[in-house]
């Protein structure tokens, strides 16, 4: 923080799945306070119509023939704006701390001198089989369930996540952001030794007007995912409890 | 349901880990727009202020001296409610849907042809540890996480979560209603070979006023609680990710 930062504060916001109504009390109180707001793709425009007319609005995801941000950039502005004295929000998909790189965020704003609040948010993990009409747990059939990004694979030069002893080892298992790589993280899953039977869902845009549900099972879900054309942003779940969407509210 | 039901609509909602301000704005407009609320403990006492002042307010959770309810009776005076075309609130801890029993609610009430609708919360699992600083994933630390509850050996004959293969497989384990099983759950992840030098917190209260945080190890946690009289409600999480609590905001 240098000699000439009047530092406000920066709020790390999630605003939820994508359904405007489930971003928190507490978020929306900070989204019609702020003077700033650092925005990601998927938020709900409903949710950036209640900033203030003055309030600056800045996208910072990545979309098609948009200027990216990197990372730095981001944290460097979110600094930058706090410390004009402005109450700055990072508003971001989900839950900040759910692969959100929110704790990131917040950790550079502190390091800089500036205040830092977290404020979570209903994330799409739990949320997305839920509007599918499928719980993560439920009693005597799911005691345990684990999220993971799909993304591992991918980007990673040492591995982190076993996608097969995970699936092992939990009753239902969700991975985020896995659709790009469905092929390779179900070949592991399968060659862990879990049942091919297994249930397994994937809930495209999950919570959005355009939700779409396409149902199947560890053998097939990589067919019917590619005849179905599904697109990211997809929660994939994996588990007996998807059996359950056949008795339960779904929105889509 | 009877030829005498005019079903209104049951909503399943879920108030979030404690904090009033984390219910989600879908679960603030339904409080206030239902003519009956049936709400579990810890329902925050705000939200439930909010409900209009002809509501009907019914307490239907577990504590000393007053009358429990079955799992069965709530089912039933959810559906007895609704079928007086009433506008029918079960407001839970949390989500629903994690360990909440929402979809057990929500089955039996679907199956009396009385319309049911769920609303995700902030589950405690993953705000209760960022209100203490740690968040469940980060970069090259966790991609991964799992939550189970702590309750799973003292309930079931046939135990259903295996602790020690979990808390190999994931980077960040969080567990619900572990305090009065933390001995026993701590030793089946000793045994099952995890490092006694990880990182442990728990988080009694999380995003409450009361809200108070032990850390430790599991070599050290068990004792640590037993010393500091830790209590339910609380949150356990096992990680690495427990370290950077130093780093990050935190509500205590």
């Amino acid at each position: 923080m240098g000699s000439a930062c009047k530092p406000g504060k920066v709020y790390i916001v999630g605003a939820g799945p994508g359904d405007p109504e489930l971003i928190t009390v507490k978020g929306l109180r900070l989204v019609r306070e702020a003077d700033v707001i650092f925005y990601d793709r998927l938020i709900p425009q409903e949710v950036l119509r209640e900033a203030k007319p003055s309030a600056k609005l800045v996208f910072v995801g990545k979309a098609p023939g948009k200027h990216t941000y990197t990372q730095d950039e981001i944290n460097r502005m979110l600094v930058e704006e706090a410390c004009k004295g402005k109450t700055v929000v990072r508003l971001k998909g989900g839950d900040p701390y759910v692969f959100g790189r929110g704790e990131e965020e917040c950790m550079y704003v502190l390091e800089h001198g500036v205040p830092c609040e977290v404020v979570p948010g209903v994330t799409s993990a739990i949320a997305g089989p839920a509007y599918a009409g499928i719980p993560v747990t439920h009693r005597g059939i799911a005691s345990s369930f684990a999220v993971v990004t799909g993304r591992e694979a991918l980007e990673k030069g040492r591995r982190m996540v076993n996608y097969g002893a995970i699936a092992k080892a939990v009753d239902t298992l969700v991975i985020l952001m896995g659709v790009s790589n469905l092929e390779n993280i179900v070949r592991e899953i399968l060659d862990a030794g879990v049942d091919p039977e297994t249930p397994v869902a994937i809930v495209e845009r999950a919570t959005m007007p355009e939700q779409r549900v396409v149902v199947g099972n560890l053998a097939n879900i990589v067919e019917k995912a590619r005849k179905a054309g599904v697109k990211p942003p997809a929660v994939v779940v994996v588990g007996k409890v998807v059996r359950l969407r056949d008795k339960l509210w779904k929105f889509a």
